[in-house]
């Protein structure tokens, strides 16, 4: 900390603290989020917060009684037990872990044993204990399918954690890169320790990545002794019909890390979410258990209230997230035709617009979907959209950590209705007549 | 990561994991928690968990109603806004940062700007927060009085901080010692950032700061250019009449980051806690704004229930935790009494075990006294302690990092009763009696 001046009060430098404070990947969405409010009556493509037409404020308090007489009646517990696990320190891996492990059962078909669940205030959490486990010293690396997650890009930053990108397709991330990169990297000296993916409806890309390509990065992450880092927040937004496995539930040697959320799910504010690591430490137990302890160090464990609150949800729903979210994915489907209706309209074949340039990809669920513009789509040009033609959207380049994706924007939907939906892609339609 | 042998499925060795994991300072909780488990029946002076007695299940619901009436009443917020605040993404810094900076006006006659509150996912969060942000390289070291709160410890182990011990006398941090050491460091080559200091009734050793040598920190801090960490949870734990100002009361230059606690006050489950840090960056906003950035990468923003409830509970009492924790404050000062009673009437001038070589501080609030015995009092004492006397207590060693302590135990008394306490230090002196 270096004193600047005479004046009086300590002022600190930015170079006198961590690196991350000043990275362009993370201060550009604080950047994204002022252009935003500057243009509160655009058409906002820009927010990838979920639906809050169903919140109920009133719920709350309910789902507090389902778990308190869950406590009570199913896990047998007396009055001073449940009060102490409302209001006291608890179990660092938290105390809704079996029924997560259920849920898991009943939507994932994917088996768990509950103890192998480690509890997080959101995935977030979860991301940076297994980076900070991962990260022994600079010679660690992760890799990661770009565009990527900012999330999971701060995560690295936060442990100083080396992230190499491999090239993503219309499939998902790109197996036979992701094996040369990784050769590239112990050809280094550095230790390939992971790969993180978002097997289904990625964000940002929308991507989804066949069976046949989750079972080859299986096998690579087995060659190359790395572990996955799945990570699966969109999965129940699928389009209906048969879906595909989860990495983790193809996994039988525990390669992967399952990172899970209930931002998605049942709310984002509760600030819960949970990671599966099953793998087992020498001399030791889980990696669960090792996570636990870095967790005991960075937040001792997960709010109780939080925890009960969505512990409440999942009794009142069987364990079910898919049925306590029927109606937002309905939601999110009828948005998702929206969209690509529009688009179709707007720029398809046959359009006033065809042969523009403009192209977009057509995910089968989740939350957002990417177009590719014939004209560079940078902040600048976010500022002109937003100003000039009253829509709003996000620059794909924030999520390549600025290496790429200059002519690429991605359309988040999950707040709109199917008229600003329309609304918003003519508005954009007018920007694009506006550049060629 | 090692495979290990040619079993199936992946086996992590401890040596492929963060060096934390493994770290003595913080397994050693976990070792002490599995003695006391295994024996239930003995009186345990080993935790140091706030008194539960008045915990009420069904508070909670009102909690939450209070809050959403004072968003909507008071704040403003249409339902849409209010639902907005309980259900989704939030404010990074926290949304009951006004009623933060209200309590400590009313609380500890402390004015802060509520700009420079930042709500975290309890103090532990907080000291992550900081000190990651101060840890740019390998140089930056901190300072703790030895005994030191193991979270402290912990947070430090998590971010590969070095801390350097202070000496602790019975009034506190030695300062000139303090001063011995930041030059010490310099003079190797290392960067002294910032002292931790809990100078009201600290964990473990009970020890209070004088007013005078608050001062002379103060001076050191900025003789030094280093911050003051200020730690204080327990200050509302007083004996009643004059208190003395807390460090953050006295600052005038921005030296001092203080950190509060609703674990003590509130509940701890909750995980709410919060740093004010009002020190001002060069080009740039407060030091709460530099560390709200790294807790968007870490747990985004503190659960909204978990706020709302303690926002609820602040809003009950007037923003005045004091006036919240009434009985809880007398059940603290009647146990602190017994304690020291019971020690005299065991140890003292004129008792049977006069001479014995047993002494003890005499802490003026707070929820720890410290007992200095004349043999060896470590892990395996413990548990000769617990299963032939029945009473359990908390080895000193475990708060100097192994380095001292080694005849000193921490009798927390927060949980128990008068009667337990007197049965307690009774079987302690049989323990002493054993041993002489």
């Amino acid at each position: 900390m270096d004193l600047a001046g005479g004046l009086p009060g300590v002022r600190l430098h930015t170079g006198a603290l961590h690196a991350s404070t000043s990275d362009a990947a993370l201060t550009s969405m604080t950047l994204l989020n002022e252009i935003a409010g500057r243009f509160p009556d655009a058409v906002s493509f820009a927010a990838g917060r979920p639906y809050e037409g169903f919140y109920d404020v009133a719920g709350l308090g309910r789902h507090l009684d389902t778990f308190e007489r869950h406590l009570r009646d199913e896990v047998g517990l007396d009055p001073e037990a449940v009060r102490r696990t409302f209001f006291q320190y608890g179990r660092t891996k938290g105390f809704i872990h079996h029924l997560i492990a259920r849920h898991l059962e009943i939507d994932e078909q994917l088996t768990v044993e509950a103890e192998s669940v480690l509890v997080t205030t959101g995935c977030q959490e979860a991301m940076v204990l297994v980076l900070r486990a991962l990260r022994t010293d600079a010679r660690d690396v992760v890799f990661a399918a770009y565009p990527a997650y900012v999330g999971f890009l701060g995560a690295t930053r936060l442990v100083d954690m080396p992230v190499r990108s491999v090239r993503e397709g219309p499939d998902g991330i790109d197996v036979a890169d992701l094996e040369g990169k990784i050769q590239q990297a112990r050809a280094e000296g550095l230790r390939p320790r992971a790969c993180y993916v978002v097997p289904d409806f990625a964000n940002p890309s929308g991507a989804t990545m066949p069976a046949a390509d989750r079972r080859r990065l299986l096998d690579l992450a087995e060659r190359e002794n790395v572990l996955l880092l799945e990570d699966n927040p969109y999965s129940l937004f699928h389009p209906g019909g048969e879906r595909l496995p989860t990495l983790k539930s193809l996994d039988t040697g525990q390669r992967v890390v399952y990172f899970g959320s209930f931002a998605k799910t049942a709310f984002a504010g509760a600030r819960v979410g949970y990671v599966v690591a099953d793998q087992s430490v020498v001399d030791g137990g889980l990696f669960a258990d090792e996570l636990a302890k870095l967790k005991s160090m960075l937040t001792l464990n997960t709010s109780s209230v939080a925890q009960a609150v969505i512990g409440g949800i999942l009794l009142e729903n069987g364990c079910s997230m898919e049925r306590a979210t029927v109606r937002e994915a309905q939601v999110y489907r009828g948005n998702l035709r929206a969209v690509l209706t529009a688009l179709e309209e707007q720029f398809g074949a046959g359009s006033p617009m065809a042969g523009s340039g403009v192209s977009w990809n057509t995910p089968r669920g989740g939350m957002f979907a990417v177009v590719t513009l014939p004209f560079r789509a940078d902040d600048a040009m976010l500022e002109y959209s937003a100003s000039r033609f009253g829509v709003l959207w996000t620059p794909m380049h924030h999520f390549y950590a600025g290496d790429g994706g200059f002519h690429q924007i991605r359309l988040s939907f999950s707040v709109l209705t199917p008229e600003q939906i329309r609304l918003g892609i003519d508005r954009l339609a007018a920007l694009v007549a506006d550049h060629t």
